[in-house]
């Protein structure tokens, strides 16, 4: 078995995370990820909460698999120490305000000259060019610009943050992706290049049918919900006890619901005939509808949608989902030992590879834990040569 | 230049939106992408609406520089021509249900046999494993089960869908993601692989944070409106005349916000002193930030806190994007001439490569533009040959 990303050294001097998500899909695809972090704090992220014994589990769930060197970049042994591990590596990867690397000397250009191969992926809030690139962006921020937010709520209700922090992770996966196109461009003309990705950027790409929609119709797309805009039935509905999901994304499917509700009445309803008069017509059939899933239990709802093959499901909360078997059954959860918080269970991989050895996750490291051994084994620094740069603080 | 996936061959047998958006992604980073559909109907999307002069604008959105084959896979000739196909590609994405290709007599097994380098990418609803992997799956079924729902929403309020469709977009790129890094693997190890990519897998991968809260907490996350659950201010607010998002991410940010607007008293106030205090009186903050916001309009106070250095902006429509200066700025708007809507507006690719040349998006195909040209150019099918798969109907 052989790791997709076996032999990639990754320079990872991200924070926070949109960088950090990017990276630690490098480290679980089997790249050596070196994170560098600043003395003393480190990352930003280990001070966020939630905490278990004083350690960050928010940092734990997104550094997975990574290792951690702390190199003070302001210095300037701090800085040729850095310039020897860019001719090692194969990506560097940072979360920066532009300008940040150019004003430390280190900015794209000088470590091309380097190391041509080096890919260097830039993740910003606004990307590396245009009016906006000096602005200071976290995930509400491209939330609230990119769009995603006036889509998202209750019809004549308030723009609403997506819960999970899209703007980062979108971001996230899009400068993996981004990086991995240049590694295969790299292994042709072995040249590296840079990758520019923004935040807001990912937030307009992702927004993609609700452009077109404005574009087709005019109309500026509204918060409606949890309905779909252009299918009908695709919605929440009420069981007696809870709310689920159904989806009929095509005539058959609306066919089947109406079955097995045993509201065939509905399927022969002019108002009904076709998913477009469905849409234009879904407040009255939701409204039907509600009637129809008010009479049973949701569990009953599910057995009888899922066997008459119409797609559903229940809306889970993370409680729901820690147990249950799908999720287990793929690995979704798994188990890290953190040194001060014991054993803690964090989201998995969705990266199923067949030629990919499925491994136990590392648990992030704690900060500085792996300073000496890069240092020693990548640089073949001596260890009186590092406790002398240990005892300046350049390195921790 | 050299576009990063020259001269890979990608067979595209997806439909709707996460397989599209995944080899939409490959396809503007240059691989040739053959979309092979069904005769007559086609990609199922090509009848969703919004349509213009009745061409669908959401399968504009989600197919540009791909060719369109139309082959019959239910015939014997239309198999034979596909794994002719087969043995030419790099790569093949398919999302349908686990089963449907095996049932074709297509699946992973026979086609590696054909051709052991091609990275075989499925995307499908729960993966390819468990006990949940013959069900039917929908965006919003994914929202649902997946999590991202239950905390998405106004604090005790409904659990509410994301109005961009998160469940396939993740799903694409986590796939693209995939498909990519067993890319490297194969020009290692000459050898192909499996991607299986669940829906469900990554909305729990995107839930990382609320699962790293639950474990350390024990408490449910819910929706709690637009601020964020453990950074305080990081929220929405109401100037005079619209509302504004405002992120003061560390204590820094904060004492910059107080001095912006001119409330230094807060900045000594000890419920206010640390972030975690901040978080934990957000209510009341909340409040007294609504008294201050509503004093002045939008336009002004992001002007004023922009000067002061704090992150902030205004919560845009999809109508607000179409004309912004940093969107025009990084072409995150590109027109692509439909043959018979016209010129279109749709979102681009927030993918910029410095060694990837820009280049003008090639409009989504019509159905079957280039099965011609692909059966003679790559197959090397006559034009008698040709004629006569149409007549039977196994081409179009």
């Amino acid at each position: 078995m052989f790791s997709a990303l076996e032999g990639i050294l990754v320079l990872d001097l991200t924070r926070v995370l949109a960088g950090p998500f990017c990276t630690m899909q490098l480290a679980d695809l089997g790249a050596r990820v070196i994170k560098i972090e600043t003395p003393r704090q480190g990352d930003d992220a280990r001070a966020y909460g939630p905490f278990l014994n004083g350690e960050s589990i928010y940092f734990a769930s997104l550094n997975r698999n990574k290792e951690s060197l702390v190199l003070d970049l302001k210095s300037e042994a701090g800085r040729q120490i850095f310039l020897r591990l860019v001719e090692l590596a194969d990506i560097l990867v940072e979360n920066f305000r532009p300008g940040t690397m150019d004003n430390l000397g280190l900015g794209y250009s000088r470590l091309r000259d380097l190391n041509n191969r080096l890919i260097y992926a830039a993740c910003s809030g606004f990307g590396q060019t245009g009016p906006y690139r000096h602005k200071p962006a976290y995930d509400v921020i491209v939330q609230a610009m990119g769009g995603v937010m006036s889509l998202t709520g209750q019809p004549g209700g308030e723009p609403t943050r997506v819960g999970a922090s899209i703007g980062d992770i979108t971001a996230g996966l899009y400068t993996t992706i981004g990086i991995l196109a240049a590694l295969r461009a790299c292994d042709r003309t072995g040249l590296g290049q840079l990758v520019d990705v923004g935040m807001m950027d990912c937030q307009v790409a992702i927004l993609e049918n609700a452009i077109a929609r404005f574009e087709a119709t005019g109309e500026v797309p509204r918060g409606i919900g949890n309905r779909h805009p252009s299918i009908t039935p695709f919605t929440s509905v009420k069981a007696r006890d809870a709310d689920l999901v159904v989806a009929a994304g095509n005539d058959a499917l609306w066919r089947k619901l109406c079955q097995a509700t045993g509201r065939q009445d509905l399927e022969k309803d002019p108002r009904f005939s076709t998913n477009e008069q469905r849409t234009q017509n879904a407040e009255v059939l939701g409204r039907i509808l509600g009637e129809v899933f008010a009479s049973r239990t949701r569990a009953e709802w599910l057995s009888v949608l899922e066997g008459a093959g119409v797609p559903s499901g229940p809306i889970n909360t993370v409680a729901d989902i820690m147990s249950d078997p799908q999720v287990e059954a793929r690995q979704m959860i798994v188990e890290v030992d953190l040194p001060a918080a014991g054993p803690v269970r964090l989201a998995g991989s969705p990266l199923k590879l067949s030629g990919h050895p499925s491994q136990d996750s590392r648990p992030s490291p704690s900060l500085g834990q792996h300073t000496r051994p890069i240092l020693r084994d990548l640089l073949g620094l001596s260890d009186v040569e590092i406790d002398r740069l240990a005892e300046k603080g350049v390195i921790g």
